[in-house]
């Protein structure tokens, strides 16, 4: 069931210890079929070295599990309820890498300092507010979600252009879409966010990039006149809108 | 003589090069065998890459020695306080892990800016005092693990739930129900006292998680309620309160 | 066509992720064949693993692809406007390597703090401006180089006596006399970077090195005078002037 | 000729990258025999990975070169300084490790923030003042040993007790009983700067330790009355004082 899928799933979720984005177990990655609206995701607590393809968990969006022996992701609310409310995500990331957490540990929004930000995020990345107590005590990783997905809403942000956020006093959750995108932009969240440390630490008043520039650099590498990169690529990285 | 416990001490010390958590020689880890009252540790001096399970020396609680014709880590008056003082305990580390070295010669507590932290840490990582001219003149290693039960105590912490501290002007010192876990809180601390530094770098006004945060975080992964992880996981992570 | 400046163009891209200085497609190389008037480039969006040396595109200092089926580096323009304003350079690189991009987006020079910097980069890196808007839409890539010209010859810089810049918002452009020496100097102004990023975070009001002191190391490893290293590597330093 | 120790210095001089101390060419490691009064020393801008034993330069102790085709080390005469006044020394290496380069663009004492320092390095690691305008003319590496002797001179420092300084504007320079104890206190060095850097961004206040916690973990490890480590250790650890 959902072989293909489950294959990408697991290559994604190997990707993260690869990429050095992951201690232990502190991470999770999710795909999601949408015609048959199922979504595959990472067991919980289980070590990368140990994960097989066969270990990972179906569930449908409700977040009844369809197959699997082991319990899947504690994060697993979190994700689904990103994948109701945008129906342009195929997979959906979360880790604990370090840059990322410094900045939702701080509670601040990661600001566009320069083109390598512009190339993938359309403008800050946000930093989601805390869950108050009533949110935590009612369902913490659903409201966690919920709360994601408040806060682009309120923001307007497509989250496609957006494929990212720091949750705070957590960690960044990242999304694309597939499994292997939103990987991708969980390294460059965490590379953008380490450079947004540096620049403070050089400059502390240091200001965003110009818009303009933000605009050019987002537009080089997305939407139909985009001109990063060979065919194959653009039409990976390419908008629906 | 101890076969099972020197080879789980012997791994849980190889762990910490493999994990880059020390320099030369900068790290120790023991184990408990708590029916017979003997303890495994690593003996002084001697590289990572020339140790063997036979080099380990044994000793009983009170530091003579049973086994072994090396000298025992010139901390093993420090594990042996912490082993008396807590039955708890099944293995403890030490190590000159960096970030974590950072908060001891700071003198800070590390706080619990966020839930990487709250998932292993239940409350700051306590900095324990530097002992007085008069401690360190009457036996330095003892009066070390000494001050680390005073702080514990005086705090009201059970060590299962803060399985770590930092001492002032020195380093931290892990544990846990044996020496892989003790261990493993060692990666767990490092990690950890690397995000806090990168969150303050990022704002020095950082608060810390609110405190229902933290407890939700604790206790997803501890005591009777936990959920998160698979049974066997579980059960490794609960406490005996 | 080009075997031997293809192969050189080749093993320099190479060793920028050997050298840690990219991730995914962050950079890219070029060379110049002075004689024919040809620019070797890497093409753009392509992974390094994937990269082989008939994928590299062979253009005109007009920027008319002679050889290649694949787009050239969307920065195509900013290396053809360096080559063109300075027939000393030989190759040209850029990346975005995490301290030089600090700098870059703090807006400011790196100071040459010390005889690292001194050996390579006589004076300051200097940081050149942001784009104006009219820039960034009239031909973004281009502008980027001619600025990067700009800010050159209005400080009377001699380009091989400081061989990179960083450009505000954006990112390292270094050059040589060939393609390995302008990867070299990339790797080189990460380190520098990074340790003038360490000196602000231990002394934020550290003074530059003394003149003399940068005169006398440059000099020892540059121009006639130069007696670092052995006979085949002064040539390999020498500067035409 | 003197085929053990040119071994001995081989080896030490390819620890430095394998330790990750040295980018390219950027650091030195020399060995002397003081029978025979020679030094042996790495040859001048020569990569390590195309180093080997017989291309080490043998000088004596004026800088005759006795044997040897390459040039020495552009930095010999900074050795030859350091041998001559102290006959303690049996080894010597000078890096540009970034966190020890950070300390010496700072112009700044390491401070000793706790153990691990205090272990190896008795007391703060001093910060060489920078040659003056006439002092680099005259002789700019002679000289700079000789600013290294007059300040280990002036503040009364055994070079055993304080195996290493900074230099202003420059880099760290070690030693030791011979080439590879020189090496370990270059690694020691770097680590010890790291930490002492780190201590400071979360407490830019922090004090030094104690001077008897200073006393106490030095004299743990020299002298007569050390405990640290098995006898062969403490061999190879102890002072001739």
């Amino acid at each position: 069931m959902l072989k293909k899928l489950k294959h990408a799933v697991y290559e994604a979720n190997m990707e993260l210890p690869r990429r050095g984005l992951v201690t232990y177990t502190w991470g999770n990655v999710s795909g999601i079929d949408r015609d048959k609206g199922l979504v595959v995701i990472k067991p919980s607590g289980v070590e990368y070295e140990d994960l097989s393809p066969d270990q990972l968990v179906v569930l449908d969006l409700e977040g009844h599990v369809v197959e699997g022996d082991l319990n899947p992701s504690s994060d697993t609310k979190t994700h689904l309820a990103l994948y109701r409310a945008f129906p342009q995500l195929g997979g959906i990331v979360h880790t604990h890498s370090p840059h990322a957490v410094a900045w939702a540990q701080a509670g601040e929004d990661i600001p566009c300092y320069g083109t390598t930000h512009a190339d993938y995020f359309y403008g800050p990345v946000p930093c989601a507010r805390s869950l108050t107590h009533a949110e935590v005590d009612e369902d913490y990783e659903l409201n966690t979600g919920l709360v994601i997905v408040q806060t682009l809403k309120e923001r307007g942000i497509n989250p496609l252009h957006v494929p990212g956020i720091v949750c705070r006093n957590h960690g960044p959750f990242t999304w694309g879409k597939d499994a292997a995108q939103a990987v991708y932009h969980a390294v460059v969240l965490e590379e953008v966010a380490r450079m947004a440390m540096y620049t403070r630490l050089v400059n502390p008043g240091a200001p965003s990039a110009p818009q303009y520039v933000q605009d050019k650099h987002f537009l080089r590498k997305h939407g139909p006149n985009a001109y990063y990169g060979q065919a194959r690529h653009k039409e990976l990285d390419e908008d629906d809108d």
